[in-house]
This record gives C-alpha cells, structure tokens and sequence, in this order.
C-alpha cells in the first residue's frame, strides 16, 4: 500500500550539460538523464536535512525498481536544466519520484520521467520505511549555497 | 503505423559488468543498463551488415525517444550478463527494441527493459524508415570474433 | 614555443563528488577525476567570457594532448570538492592547465594534475591559437550565478 | 624498492570504442581510457587466475596513486582498440602498468599510459603485496572465450 502525496514535495534543482556526458550529435546522452536524476533525488534529500551518505552508512540501501524516461526534446551541451524532482508516493518500502526537465527559463518540458525505489538491508531484503524518514520527507526544503548550478 | 515483427530478429550479447560502472554497493550502476543496452543495438546491427557510425556519417541520427528499465534483481561486478535484444516492431519512422538481461548460464531474467527510437536528420526533422533498412533488419545475424565478451 | 604565464589566471570551483561516480570502496573513481577536470576548464572559460560550446561550433576542436593525475588521499561520495584551476602557460598551439583538489574548508591538496591541450581543425590539424583568445584568458574572471555547487 | 620485470608479464586486450564513451567530436572521450585500461588490468589478472573482485572481497583494496594518459591520435567510435597492458614493475606495496593502444591490425600506437597503484586494507593503510600475488603475476596467462572483443 502506498500513500499519495498532495502537493507532492518537490525541489528544482539546477544541472549543467557537461561535455562528457553529450554524444557525438553534440546532445546529451540519453543514459545521462538517469545519472542527473540521480543527483536531482541526493538534493532533495540534502535540502530536507537527510543525506544519501548517511543512510547508506546506516544500512539503508536504496535500489531502484524501475525507471521510465520520455524524451521529447533534446539538450544541448552546456545548456542549464532545471528538472523538478517531485516525490510523488511513499508505500511501506517504496518510493517514487517524478521529474520535469526544461532547459533553464523556459516553460516548455523537454523530457519527464519516473523512478521507483525500494529499501533493503545489506543482504537485499526489504526494509520498512520507518516513520522518521517519513517526517523526513516531509520537512520543508532548505536551499543551500550547496545546492547544485544556479 | 507500426508493423510488429514475428518472429522478432533477436541477438543474444555478453558483456561484463565493469568495475567503473559498479556502485558503492558493488552493484551494476542503474544508470550504465542502458548504455549497456546502447551496446546490444549496436552489436544487433553490427550481426546484420549495419553500422550505426555510417548510418549517422551519411545523416542518419537515431534519437532515443523513451525507455524503461525494471530491474529485478541486481548485477554484480565481474559477472557476464547475456543480454536478449528484440527487435519487435518497426513503424515509418520508428523502432522499438526488448531486452531481457539474464546472469550468463542462468535462465533468471534479472532485469527487463524496452527502448524507442525514432530516426531524424541533421535538423532534427523525423525520417521516414527506407526500404532497405527495413531489409537489413530481417537479415539473419552473422556473428562474428567481432562480438563483444564470449 | 610557449609563455608561462605569472601569475596563471586561475579558478577555484566547486563540485560535488555524486553518486554515480564513485566505485565499490565508495571513493571517487579514478577516471572521474579527468571529467571533473573537464568542468573545471569548462567553467575557467565560461568566467572569462569563452565558450567551449561556441569554440567548437566555430570550428575550433580542442584535443586533450596528455594528462596526469596524482592520487594521494581519496574523496569520498557526496563531499564537495575545491578544485584550483591554474592556466599555467599557452603557446602557439597549445594550452597547459594545473590543478589542486582540496576538500572544502581544507588545506590539504588530496590530488594534483596537469593537462595538455592542443587546438586543431575539423580535419585535425593543429591551428596557432589567435590573440583574442590570448586576450581572453588574461581578462579577469566573472563569478555568476551561472557557478557549479557552492 | 621495487622490482622490474624482464620481460613483463602482458595482455592484449581489444575493446570497442563505444557510442556512449565518444564526444562530440566523434572521438573516444580522454577519460574513458582510463576506464579502458582498467578493463585491461582486470583482464589481465583474469587471465592469470585472479579477480579484482575476489581481491575486494578478501580486503585488499587497489587504488590508483597516479595516471599519465599520451594522446597522439584518436579513437573513434566502434573501432577496435588493441591494448598492450604490461605489468612493468611490482614493489613492495605498489604495482606499475604500462599500456600501448593500437588500432586493431595496425603498428601505430596510438596512445601509450603509465598507471601506479598501491595495495590497501579497509582502513587505508598500505599493505604488503603477499607472495601468492607474485607468483600469479609471473604466471602464463590463458586467454579464455571469457576475454573482451576478440
């Protein structure tokens, strides 16, 4: 069973197109996106006082279930992202998260996307999601001068 | 429009799970499944006289248009992964492929995913699919010493 | 021939080390430390008013000619790192930079490098760098918003 | 004090220059060699009856202390690279490689690099390289249908 989130929390972090992560068509890579993301859900995280790092260290593995990209338009190197990471659901061992990517400025969607996560301990079983990490979730962000580009 | 392929040509492919490409759980990175994935296309074409460097040398580009990945169980580092790549239909202007990700000598499907691509030119403009790429397709695979682990 | 430059113009940028560069010891992947580097002069140039982007649309390709990387203490995921980027001289055809990793708030340089750079055309032959690029290496740098982590 | 071998012990590796590791010149990206050549090295002691992987799990950890990559001509995309990794000289706690890059069926080096690493525990600290692992360096390798490319 998983709950909904309404207004879901959500963070828009800034990302640079680097130039080793665009192809040979001068666009970024579509497997970036996945790593992007990735650093879109560590700053949602950071900015509600939790830390990737941390968790990891106290056992709480985070694997990703499943992963969904739509590509509408492509991004260009050196280009600023602003991708908005929504944490859409939280069930008993499962999160998701949705993200809207646009090029920085602009109101148009270039691509979304969805991943879904779950928790193990150090030997792969599923661990309940405990409640402070549910109030975690919760907190209002703090943006930080650690925040990513911007 | 697009036309499912029955039997769909398929290519099984073996790569080795790579120590940069591991995460700090020793675990296949969620991210490099679909550049390993981008491997077993070109590895397809490659068995059927194809070669995604001359198509895009002579204006070809093939952009990803969506994918997902559900990742089952993990993939762990040094392990070879015997990967299915399907491709199961072909429309005007696009393609979309299957994969199926299985430890090598096991029958486990530990991963699966499907990807879509649609050909455009050097303006970004959709091209429709030529007759002979179509023919290319259903070309029986020759593998080669040119294959990738195995 | 090639002019050593005193003092070198020089940045300190701050990136994060994320998740899906570090390895299975959950330390920065040694081959990261080039990519990093790469953001770095990316940046160098952004605050002096040059493109990477438009160089190479203007058909100016920049070939990384030799690197090395001296490893002395690791930096582990989530960190943010305080790389100084050093133009230490320019030639006709050739740029060397140098750098020092700190942690942030830290003296200690954790990793030292150098890098190479030759400029050449389309087809690979190597251009004499012009003198408003010289010029523009040698303006103070701009500091924006446009900045990585920090 | 570090031992030289004469002559060392070396592999030849061929990987394929793949999509996702070239830039936007068409070329394979400066970084990714030095992924490459850690492909090569894990080859290099699969061959000889050793894994990376069981190393880790037994707690000895390899970390690079130092990379120096010669770029003299590119690699371009889906051209078979054939890389000489040598071990040239084992030490106490340190091992030294050495690698030429060819194009597959041609003498030209296309690139050479020198990588340096030490032996660590989980701790950091350095240890001592056993006997045991001597003796497997200075074994025959046996190229198995388990090696990359080829």
């Amino acid at each position: 069973m998983s709950e909904a989130l309404h207004p879901p929390p959500s963070s828009t972090v800034y990302l640079r197109v680097n130039y080793s992560d665009v192809d040979r068509m001068g666009l970024l890579h579509h497997a970036a996106y996945l790593r992007y993301f990735e650093r879109c859900r560590e700053e949602f995280s950071r900015r509600r006082g939790a830390s990737y790092a941390e968790m990891e260290d106290n056992g709480w593995l985070i694997v990703v279930v499943d992963a969904t990209v739509k590509y509408r338009l492509p991004a260009r190197f050196d280009e600023v992202l602003a991708i908005e990471v929504r944490l859409v659901s939280v069930g008993h061992a499962a999160l998701r998260f949705e993200y809207d990517v646009r090029r920085e400025g602009s109101h148009t969607v270039i691509a979304t996307a969805m991943t879904r996560h779950a928790f193990v301990d150090r030997d792969g079983r599923v661990r309940r999601i405990e409640q402070d990490l549910h109030d975690m979730f919760h907190r209002p962000e703090q943006v930080t001068r650690r925040g990513e580009v911007g």
